[in-house]
């Protein structure tokens, strides 16, 4: 790709920011703020979030679930049939046009139950898992944290339906190590973290957490197993429990719940047994926040000269700049666009130290410029962004060894 | 793909409904009614949504642009400073939580302005072209007509900024072009159709119109040019012209304006020419029913038995039925979902029947059938949706008569 075909405007001078995260992606021309924790996502970030919803799919699909794509506006009367509406901490964060009673969806339990009751009879019908990449819209008071804490955000969410807890169970650990997979997919190292249930289940959930310094939780983690406690149940540990775990920050950046039959029932919504016995239907619900990923990603991958996104989520995996008047390097991008390679070619009739500064803002994990210096030698400067190390390698074997640092 | 592995479930019985395309996308299992106008997209619709959007991708990024997704919730305050809060049928239509004042974009006119206008200095930062795939809101009172009139639906939307009047037909017309593009690879007759601006320019707009006779807008069409004039300017039509045009009932799929300089002023966006002059930028845009062109294939590929859309738009391309206790049918299914193709196994425990009836309702392109009978004499059936044809082939010949029909 070209950048005079693609859209990249990066921003020279911009004010400090409470969020790293929103900063930099910003000023990388990432993200265009509309509202506190309302964002346009520009060219970059679209890419970016793309393809970690592609990685998200993939694991989604390979547990068997099925991909949908459900309403926003959903009428109110949804969330008072369920008793949700009862709820004033949940009522609070629900955006509604009062004219129409039309809410808009903060998350999408009763929805899905009503949505799958009418096809839901028998045992036969059964299990039933759905996923969406969706929009969700929350009244956050505390948007002050870039993408990792939005009034409008991206989250995949699962709903799963299940003839009973056992099975339910087992599907839970299913996807509980898709999540694991997914994180690691991402560049992160997750931690399962026990916690509160909070406004969706009475039972506990898991949450998945990243470390990190700027996170808003608080949690104990086991550093070997890769799990750990929310501070809000730490009560509950024991004294030698807690010692044998470190205190951390971090970030949630999925968490699974057990609902049991708490919204199946709330719409009666049974399935008959092979007796024919009209019996409860277990559910459980699955989040990963999409916008929120970038979002840490960009939080943990970054230095004073921008992002350092990892390969598989950064909008591309190499950029080209050329500072001779030759076609050089043209060609080579021409070369490895052919291979499949992500790459991009600055041909922005801007100075060398514009294209230079805005490579390491965006943060392209390996960036290749030819120069007149570098010519002379027949070489090729080749820098990766993640360890800033820098190789002249002679021009006939570029594609030869970008092809070896992508893997 | 096994369809054990897919939620697939469709509906024996259903009330008639008013709209051909929602009642046979429910039928099918496409989508859920979640209230007037406001759809679930079900596994099937999502595929299909997706292999839409794909196409539509393509043209616009051959076009030179970018793919953004810009926010949902859009303060108030930006349709008052552009004007747009003081038009009584634009206001109506628009969601609004009053608490926060934040309301749903019905449109993005506006928002893109504003995230772009920080990046519009000079001639050299033009043009910009960016689109999205976004979920619209709108009052619709009128959202009897399935997916052809959603209160809540999907669209492509672009918008152009141009330094000049020249520059922005030129791209206009490219955009034409792509339009008609892929209007056809998803298997539609396509009409550029003059209409009025409506609410979003004083000028004159080009519809993209396709003959139904479902459809609700009255257009007079010219066969040959593919060209044609929405009943609404009728009257600036001379006798003479009128006669040699056909008066017909169609869908509108895509629109396209001339906004001029009417939303970039009223935000004050300039840009200083190569002589340092401050100048106005043009704007267009360019939408696309991403929904509605579902809603419009299911309204014209259809029969009695089902649905019957394109196989570049079908969720998938074909279905195994195996009626034997062999295992013939997956071992082609494997083969097949080896080669690329989008196939699917049914491998419910369902009476033959069932299998063969949810075939045509879904309106797999093709559906292959192994039977006890058709093994005697070694062969598979084949039928072809779109015209019903059957033909008994060599068992061995499977794959290869399953690509050529895919072409």
């Amino acid at each position: 790709m070209k950048l005079s075909q693609f859209y990249i405007k990066t921003r020279r001078s911009m004010a400090a920011q409470e969020s790293i995260n929103s900063y930099l992606l910003e000023k990388a021309g990432f993200i265009s703020q509309v509202a506190a924790g309302v964002y346009a996502y520009l060219p970059l970030a679209t890419r970016s979030l793309r393809k970690i919803e592609q990685i998200i799919r993939e694991e989604m699909n390979s547990i068997g679930a099925s991909e949908v794509v459900f309403s926003t506006l959903q009428p109110k009367s949804i969330w008072e049939a369920s008793g949700r509406w009862d709820d004033k901490n949940f009522r609070e964060i629900v955006y509604i046009d009062k004219e129409s009673d039309m809410t808009l969806g903060p998350t999408h339990e009763e929805p899905m139950v009503i949505a799958t009751r009418q096809f839901i009879r028998s045992y036969r019908d059964l299990p039933v898992n759905l996923y969406q990449f969706q929009t969700k819209f929350r009244k956050e008071l505390r948007a002050k944290s870039g993408l990792l804490r939005g009034r409008e955000f991206r989250m995949k969410d699962l709903y799963s339906f299940h003839p009973d807890e056992k099975a339910h169970d087992e599907f839970y650990e299913q996807c509980a190590e898709a999540y694991t997979k997914v994180f690691g997919r991402l560049g992160l190292t997750s931690y399962r973290v026990k916690a509160t249930g909070g406004v969706f289940s009475n039972e506990y959930s898991d949450e998945y957490q990243v470390i990190c310094p700027t996170g808003e939780d608080e949690i104990l983690v086991d550093h070997k197993s890769r799990t750990g406690f929310n501070k809000e149940v730490e009560d509950q540990l024991k004294e030698s429990e807690k010692k044998k775990l470190e205190r951390v920050r971090a970030i949630e950046v999925g968490n699974i719940f057990h609902l049991g039959t708490k919204y199946t029932d709330a719409f009666d919504v049974k399935y008959a047994d092979p007796s024919g016995k009209l019996r409860s239907i277990y559910m459980g619900c699955y989040g990963i926040g999409i916008s929120r990923l970038l979002g840490t990603l960009a939080e943990l991958y970054n230095d004073g000269n921008g992002l350092k996104l990892p390969k598989q989520v950064a909008p591309f995996e190499v950029v080209v700049i050329d500072l001779t008047s030759t076609k050089t390097g043209l060609k080579l991008h021409n070369e490895l666009e052919e291979l499949g390679v992500e790459v991009l070619f600055d041909d922005r009739d801007e100075p060398a130290g514009t294209k230079l500064v805005d490579a390491d803002l965006v943060g392209y994990p390996i960036r290749l410029v030819y120069s007149t210096k570098t010519a002379q030698d027949g070489k090729i400067e080749i820098k990766e962004r993640a360890n800033g190390k820098v190789t002249l390698v002679n021009l006939e074997d570029t594609v030869k060894s970008v092809q070896k640092l992508l893997g």
